[in-house]
């Protein structure tokens, strides 16, 4: 803090306290932000609470039911803009101003349009003392996902990897279980756990079979398990794969035709049709604009080297997660980016290295645009 | 330091420094090891010292040169025991003792069979206090060379790669300038520079006329340069390469056969026969042999998949060091190892991440045997 910022070390201290709540939220608050709020009255912590669902209670009001009468005269911390419109729930601006708050400090406008400011505003104009954006990169980091749906209608589309330090996903055969280690795997499981849809091709749908489900232990509390997504053109997904098993809300995303020619589909699966791209693939842009449109916030991709090549070209990725494994597997072994017609340095794609951090005997590497 | 080691804060401090001065001779010291030398007294330091250049005073001389009469009673710290037999130059040893030093605390017992504790043994017979063994592993990492050349005839062997995020280190053209940034590639001139010897295969040599030099600018001083190796079993390195441009000692590991056949061996050249291995290659157990009988401590490979899938399989490098670029080449264009018939996931390689750090864009990984 120095002599330009409006906000004191009590404040920063508080709205790190707000933003420890909100990520208690991680796993649950679909589709709504991770959201918590502090009161303070005289330095005194008189309520707390964050956002655990949605159509439950926002974090204002819970904080507001814990301060009781204290919250007369308290400041009010929270990691996102107070919202001023009726959802699910009634206008939490309504309730600070009811309660008496008399300063009110956001990490970060919230980017919903039905909100942008006006929360602030309406603050503002009922004698509250308002400010925004006080740690507001954790505050952006925290709920990237939302934001950039509020933005632009997108998910943040977050592609996984996990290679060996030559760069290799699988063995030729496609054998592929397993390159990093268990901690790493875990890893993959908050991943998965905090993303809104887990998207993956019916390639690696057919060679792996996976489940693509969250699974963290009974410690991690009641995960609201993603979407499953799969981008199947021709709707060739089986009916006993583990993605059609019922568990969880899966959709196949296909093509007209694809739905078409399709004559059992089971009622585990919602089919989806979507216009196609070159070479009658389903377009990519489309896929992701779906997403939006479908409340996704974060989803994860996890998929083979013909997704995310396809991904990487199209620019469409918005983090990189690579997990490095101290093994050699070799050049016969599977690639991570199929990238037909790349054949001039001049043409590589550029990312930027946004972390680096070691997880168990492997590394974690992040990867944004450039 | 705790009760149990003989050694204080204080001395932990000197040997430190000691390890400073040491390496201040990390690019000249060649095919000695790097040695300081710090002699206290009464808490304060009369003398220091670091070995400069091979044929040149040792450490402990230069440092005893600097106390004078000051050195009588004082204790001496060196980060390798003092040594005990005439070399090029007369026994630290007898000049410790003839100079009234009264404690000497080494590092690291010198590896060398020649010494071996005999210096030790000797200072005690004359009535010195002699500890071993104070920020040993400190020690052992700036001399990892020269010790496991004393310890086992062999130098230690880094091998060095540079490959975008996808494990690619060219395109399938062969082009490949530049994958990593500036900042990577000058760390690559420091790695060079440290070594004894830079190994390549005549695949590189030709594809790409490397110069393999070190080249730091003027700030690093005389760098000792290291010695050019080309694995060429045919001997097919051209007179025009800019390896015989003869600026530096550089040799040609080829076979008799190779030898015999090429008629215009260059003045600028040295040619020496090794016997072949599988497929009428040479031996690379027979070449990392041979590194050590040359006097090499570190050795630097510099060279192409084919060369690194071998040492690989063989089990010959001690030290993977990779640089990962935040580029994508994709799967057309060209892996770390080449390894045929690696097809199975339980015979993938398996090594030890070591160390990680972020030079540039660019992240350094060094990898060692697991």
């Amino acid at each position: 803090m120095n002599a330009h910022t409006p906000f004191s070390r009590a404040d920063a201290d508080h709205m790190a306290r707000a933003l420890r709540l909100a990520e208690r939220g991680l796993y649950t608050t679909d589709p709504n932000p991770r959201v918590g709020c502090v009161l303070v009255k005289a330095g005194r912590v008189v309520g707390e609470g964050w956002h655990r669902k949605a159509g439950g209670p926002h974090a204002e009001i819970e904080a507001l039911a814990v301060a009781g009468a204290e919250a007369r005269g308290a400041t009010a911390y929270v990691n996102l803009e107070p919202c001023c419109h009726h959802g699910r729930t009634p206008p939490c601006t309504e309730a600070l101003i009811a309660a008496g708050i008399t300063r009110v400090v956001a990490a970060l406008e919230d980017p919903n349009p039905k909100v942008a400011g006006a929360g602030l505003a309406r603050l503002a104009a009922a004698g509250i003392d308002t400010a925004c954006g006080l740690l507001a990169g954790d505050a952006l980091n925290l709920n990237r996902g939302f934001c950039q749906r509020m933005a632009t209608g997108r998910p943040w589309l977050r592609s996984k990897l996990a290679m060996s330090l030559d760069g290799r996903t699988a063995m030729a055969s496609g054998e592929s279980r397993w390159i990093t280690g268990a901690d790493a795997r875990r890893d993959v499981h908050r991943l998965r756990a905090r993303s809104s849809a887990i998207v993956t091709g019916i390639g690696t749908a057919l060679a792996d079979d996976p489940e693509l489900t969250a699974r963290l232990g009974e410690d991690a509390g009641a995960i609201v398990q993603p979407i499953r997504i799969v981008l199947d053109s021709q709707f060739r997904l089986p009916s006993t794969a583990r993605l059609a098993d019922g568990r969880v809300r899966t959709v196949v995303l296909t093509t007209a035709a694809g739905r078409a020619a399709r004559a059992d589909i089971p009622a585990t699966l919602e089919a989806v049709a979507l216009p196609t791209g070159a070479e009658d693939r389903i377009d990519l842009l489309t896929v992701v604009e779906w997403l939006g449109r479908a409340g996704c916030n974060e989803v994860l991709v996890e998929a083979g080297p013909t997704l995310n090549g396809a991904l990487l070209r199209a620019g469409l990725v918005d983090e990189w997660i690579v997990y490095l494994a101290p093994v050699v597997l070799g050049d016969q072994a599977r690639g991570l980016f199929h990238l037909p017609g790349l054949s001039r340095m001049a043409d590589r794609h550029e990312l930027r290295l946004a972390d680096t951090r070691q997880i168990g005997q492997d590394i974690r590497l992040s990867f944004l645009k450039a």
